[in-house]
């Protein structure tokens, strides 16, 4: 019989997660250590009933707050055929930022009406591929995208429906890397400047252009409701004043995305609820003090659908003790598949897989395989005593390891599999290393 | 005509860049921005000529001070199949650190002697491989290592020709994440424990290894020859302990890479000399000192060789001003193909290419086109006007941008072209939307 036992870590693996009497940690009801041998490792393992289960609470939390609300994933997060499958089944929408998204879309025949093109310096060839395939919203970003696209849509003879990124000047307090909505950004249209006004005017004077509406997005991850209603505020009260100068006001806001997760256990992230309330409520206060005309909402989470349903396997190769100073767990990926230790500073917890029983009596510093220092996953962690050959987890792993995932140091990347109820699909094969050659010409 | 008129931005260049009377930038001879139409963008050229210039400057200024020295490329800075061919006529050894390495040397025939194979966590697998491929060296990090590598040379009858990686306890200043040598290492022996001294009493104990030699590497960049002067000193006092209480001693020796190259033009890294003279000397200086035979010397050089060789073609899209605050020149790529601005605050200089005899009035920031506000490759630098359609170099872009790229927010990775003598022919093909998607076995 396999048990909830109490694992404080367990609190960040998905909620199918448990360990059976010899101390496997077993993930949608398939043990870890098991999948490991059978798909090799690092191995990706995504619990395909607990993303369901988030688009379904993200879709409940919005809808019953706002009835006219639509979740459109964002892409980047994390995407692949089945996972696309999987959020048109969902009814979620799609949120893509170049034309790959978009290609990998399409495959999957999901709707286009339900997709957004986003971006800061989408080419002529991609938005020529979201007109060909009738996206449902284009996100313009700046006026060169929007002299553009005015020129493209006439060519392909469509009214194309767009949202204006705006800057909103908000501070998300997300990692500089990530925050997005102040007025120093590489993105969107700025309020204060009145640029955002001027993209308005414009707009409206293009006939091959619709707009439907205003968007922000503030940066990822988000721990504070409250920036949302400060984005939601300067945005609409900007809506208030276009509609007294232009005559045009937004039949669409979109909220962005940036909902946080929790990584560790020493840091809890808000619900989605208490999101979906704050964005909910301040969206009818203003919208009721400004007299606008309640808007379809919209709000894309990426990392919050998928980063605690997937969780990331290794195998551990040499320990490495300096006295004194550190011990060293040495595993079989690293920086090339996770990236976001060494890029953002990002922190999670490790448990070890095969003896998830054990008591973890050491601490240890996880290094990854990669020929760089930086190459650390975890520091100073408590760990049971890690032997080679142990299988080592590292939960809420879904979001942005894959997507950002290299082949530094000519190392093929990870196996993707989807678990549900016992059983294991490989959703991405594992790369060879002649893979790793396929685009080269070099003359032997 | 062309000319290399003032523009002291060429000093970072490859040697070969030159300027037409329309302001063309000419790298071997070819027009970039026929290139960049050509082949498309983000494009990585490579002057063939420069790689090969940079092979025979490294070996020529180490054996002149140093007869019996040998240069072994570090390949994790660039590998593909064209330059492993180039390499291998140029004489030079390989430095690998994985499989995938390995497979590219075995692809193009490599003499597998003079391949050397690092890294803090090799695979069974890969030291299986590198056994059966009769690979020269294995660079032996840590006792894991030297058990499994023992027990897999016995069973494939081979003595093993190894090197000890050992920490000398040296701080190269290099970026916290790319600094090796010091104590609290991921990597290799270290030497004040006496961890360094017990590996090499191990390994003599094996009958399947052959210890021949040790080796160090304090990090990269270092831009102070200094460094390998304290670490050589610290590593052949080591030796000549060893030798008294072992009665062993190096026949060879390994001062690893980490040789600096200039990125930008108020950061001069030392020439080649100037680093081959500090190596070469001190080792002679305290092998005499010592007592010590002169050992087989190795240097493995990456960055040194190919960065300045490389540079990235950019078209500029969107062009953003925020009044009084900045303005953002947008390309069509970014962090995806050149994460170290992200990662390691890496500086780079930027010419536009199809303007390089125009002035440069304008001061702005290169932002990627990435989902990311970190996704800035260069910011406040000067640069003549940019317009949507210039194509925009950056130079010494040549080591650890193509082979840390990623398929961030779906987009392919770039071409690379090598060019000489105004002919260009490409290397590695762009990836496309499809091969994105290959893998996948999503279900529609």
């Amino acid at each position: 019989m396999k048990a909830r036992p109490s694992i404080p870590k367990l609190a960040v693996f998905p909620p199918s997660a448990e360990v059976d009497p010899q101390g496997h940690l077993f993930i949608g009801g398939c043990d870890t250590v098991d999948l490991a041998r059978r798909y090799g490792t690092p191995l990706y393992v995504f619990d395909e009933p607990a993303i369901r289960q988030k688009c379904r609470e993200f879709r409940a939390e919005f809808s019953r707050r706002y009835p006219d609300s639509h979740v459109i994933y964002a892409s980047k997060a994390f995407l692949n055929r089945a996972l696309a499958t999987l959020l048109k089944e969902e009814g979620l929408g799609l949120d893509v930022v170049s034309g790959g998204e978009l290609n990998c879309a399409v495959s999957v025949l999901f709707p286009p009406s339900r997709v957004y093109f986003h971006g800061n310096n989408k080419t002529r060839d991609e938005l020529e591929l979201a007109l060909d395939w009738h996206i449902g919203r284009i996100v313009v970003d700046n006026f060169h995208e929007l002299d553009l696209l005015g020129e493209l849509a006439g060519k392909h003879g469509i009214k194309q429906d767009i949202l204006f990124r705006v800057t909103p000047d908000v501070d998300a307090h997300s990692h500089r890397h990530t925050t997005t909505g102040v007025l120093d950004s590489k993105f969107g249209f700025p309020i204060s400047t009145g640029q955002a006004e001027e993209a308005v005017r414009r707009a409206l004077a293009v006939p091959n252009l619709n707009p439907v509406g205003l968007h922000f997005h503030l940066g990822s991850p988000i721990y504070e409701t409250g920036v949302y209603q400060l984005g939601i505020e300067a945005t609409l009260r900007f809506a208030a004043a276009v509609r007294k100068k232009l005559g045009w006001e937004p039949h669409e806001f979109s909220a962005g995305g940036g909902f946080a997760v929790q990584y560790t256990l020493a840091r809890p992230a808000p619900p989605v609820g208490d999101y979906a309330e704050a964005i909910c409520r301040k969206l009818a206060e203003m919208t009721g003090m400004l007299g606008l005309k309640p808007p379809r909402l919209v709000v894309e989470p990426g990392r919050a659908i998928v980063a605690r349903a997937g969780v990331a396997l290794y195998t551990v190769g040499a320990v490495k003790d300096i006295p004194g100073v550190r011990r060293y767990v040495c595993i079989d990926g690293g920086m090339g598949d996770n990236i976001r230790p060494a890029l953002y500073g990002a922190e999670y917890e490790a448990l070890m897989a095969s003896k998830a029983l054990a008591m973890e009596t050491d601490t240890v510093t996880i290094a990854g395989r990669y020929c760089e220092s930086g190459d650390i996953l975890v520091r100073d962690t408590p760990l049971a005593m890690a032997e080679a050959g142990d299988v080592l987890a590292i939960p809420v792993s879904g979001a942005y390891c894959i997507p950002m995932s290299s082949n530094y140091n000519s190392i093929p990347r990870p196996a993707i599999v989807f678990v549900r109820e016992g059983k294991a699909r490989v959703v991405r094969r594992r790369e060879t290393y002649d893979d790793l050659l396929r685009l080269d010409n070099g003359k032997v």
